[in-house]
């Protein structure tokens, strides 16, 4: 899973920030201190880095490593979550997605760094083996196989 | 609850449409169909009205109606769903808040409008009495210890 | 989606109330302020409107339109919530169901009016066109297409 | 626990039967045989015993003990599950409550009888002490704040 | 479900116990008392259950009863649960699996005796009819039916 | 929240390996290729990282960083997940641990290298400020009063 070796990074400087996702924290999403629990925010890095991957193409795009999150900051209950996503690294069967993730707070709406994350995706095929993520779409139906079209 | 008489409708027109909630949809998120739960997606359209009301004020928002919701085509499981939020009236102690529901197919990338809906929320303070939303923020800590009674 | 004009709304006067839906509010279903999250109470009333359509039919009920919920009072942890529904309006494809929720009060016992809600349903066929309800059972197998019979 | 030798057992027989719970079986509670989980039903046979003993006092009421479950027939997704409970035992600080499940099947609205159940319920202060259940309402405030300990 | 009268019991008594399950009370699992649901410790134990059974086979089980469980002490938030298992009796289509429940608590890492339960599970082939589970695999591919491989 | 040139991590060639987490994968855990979802993973790991914190003091441990994880094959609905974790290096306010996930296999029994992970945990007191972790236990109840804010 490796690719680190490419060089299309230089164009990531420049590259497009988007905002991926954005939720509100719920009291179902806490730990037991009362704030939002990090596996939370994980799941919807996780999610991020699948909806900045899938501009890239319609496959099916698995999390092949995180490379780093550092938490500067909780989350709390009522903030709005805002996940904006930016491909930092592009190989040809994978991408790398820098996430940054800000709280706007419920008591006051400042905004606040909460976490900054890396990760690497991977286009595979319907077996799951690794395809260029230019091939013509190869996504199929999502699992459950009965969508009202 | 009323406040319809209000006539500070006219500046609805030209009313700033805002991203409020972006998710993506999960096989957790299904009903008896395979599709998404409805359920799912009117909990959104309700997040995504307070998303909006906090813009006018730090207060507690409650929901006081949902004017109206009218489903178009359903969300399949791995679509990207954008909450548009735009405040199409105001009132004194309440807003209504018109949201577009946009479906980005998860095969094709493709979007789809979902739904449009509108709804009514009221801000209110720590007793739950409806109060002007451009008081000075009442807003407290979140957290159980404050039912509305 | 309209069929508004259809005149065996007389009927409606006379039908019968059932209770379509009995749950426990659960911490799980709070939003920020400690009271019950109004999309909880939402996603069971599209439940309640469901389980009154399928009276009607052995199709695939789909929600066309919701067309008011007013909210009255809030549901607490721990309140026994009644979702009671009756048939309002009947079509040849779709029928309006008026939900009425209550809320048995945790600590006291005592009954609340929390919501009133209407919503339309229509029957639709595998393909997801509408057809009318009175036609033979047209349901399949629901989406888990494995069930132990 | 025990007060098993108490005798208004003789009652139990003409007990009232109520409808304690109704909900509809959805995707997310199924196992991984794509039936309901065993363990979504029994968290609903838990609740449905706390709505009945709460009729005999508003007191905190603890589940001392599942004194029987048996399982006769597997949940379908779509299902319109019933639980029906009555008092069959009633002690000084705790009550029996049997609990039949039953099933309307979402393919063709047959009822069909999924599990019956036994469990005892005691009532307890805010200290977690058991308490004659014909005292004067103990319960207090939902919340966080009084674990049992 | 009977086969009750099976006599290989006397091998129950040197039966080796696992640790089935181990996980993290999180605030999500609370009931109206701010404690541990017991419907979330049900759950856990029917999942307890069938990890036990497996080991005898590798075929669909399901479970026919819980014959009683019996709580000690509640679960609180962040506590640690543990949920360990053993083969009490084996029958020709079924198993009875001992499970005993401790907490570590969060605030203390003191162990403390939750509750003790006794379920049996039955094998069953993909048509739901018992089978001996001593039969070569008869398990099939879970409900959702595309994975990688 | 660096530490990292403390000198105690040669003491983690030899450190003990514990079972953290044992779970069930079920069908609400799924993502829209049918396989677990990677968030649900993420949390797990994050959770097993706590377990394993916990053990060095009584104190509220916040996840500082993910310092890896790489997925080397998918999770299954009905795989048994284990989360085995060390202690890899021991600072004064933080200790990193070092996960291993393994799934066994629903259809076979046979155990699957999932992911390895390595998380920094930070102990901090009531405020959300570092403390030594051999300071005497600061933990309080677990409870929403007690934001890190």
């Amino acid at each position: 899973m490796a690719e680190q070796s490419e060089t299309q990074q230089a164009e990531s400087q420049q590259a497009e920030t988007r905002l991926a996702l954005r939720v509100v924290a719920m009291p179902r999403d806490t730990n037991q201190y009362g704030t939002i629990f990090g596996g939370v925010i994980l799941s919807y890095i996780d999610q991020a880095g699948f909806v900045e991957a899938r501009r890239h193409g319609c496959h099916r795009w698995v999390t092949a490593a995180i490379n780093t999150v550092e938490f500067q900051a909780p989350v709390n209950v009522g903030d709005v979550v805002c996940f904006y996503a930016r491909t930092s690294r592009k190989g040809r069967t994978s991408v790398t997605v820098t996430i940054d993730v800000v709280a706007e707070r419920y008591m006051t709406n400042a905004c606040v760094d909460v976490t900054s994350a890396s990760i690497t995706l991977v286009a595979v095929d319907a077996g799951g083996k690794p395809i260029p993520y230019t091939s013509p779409p190869t996504v199929r139906e999502p699992g459950v196989d009965d969508p009202i079209g």
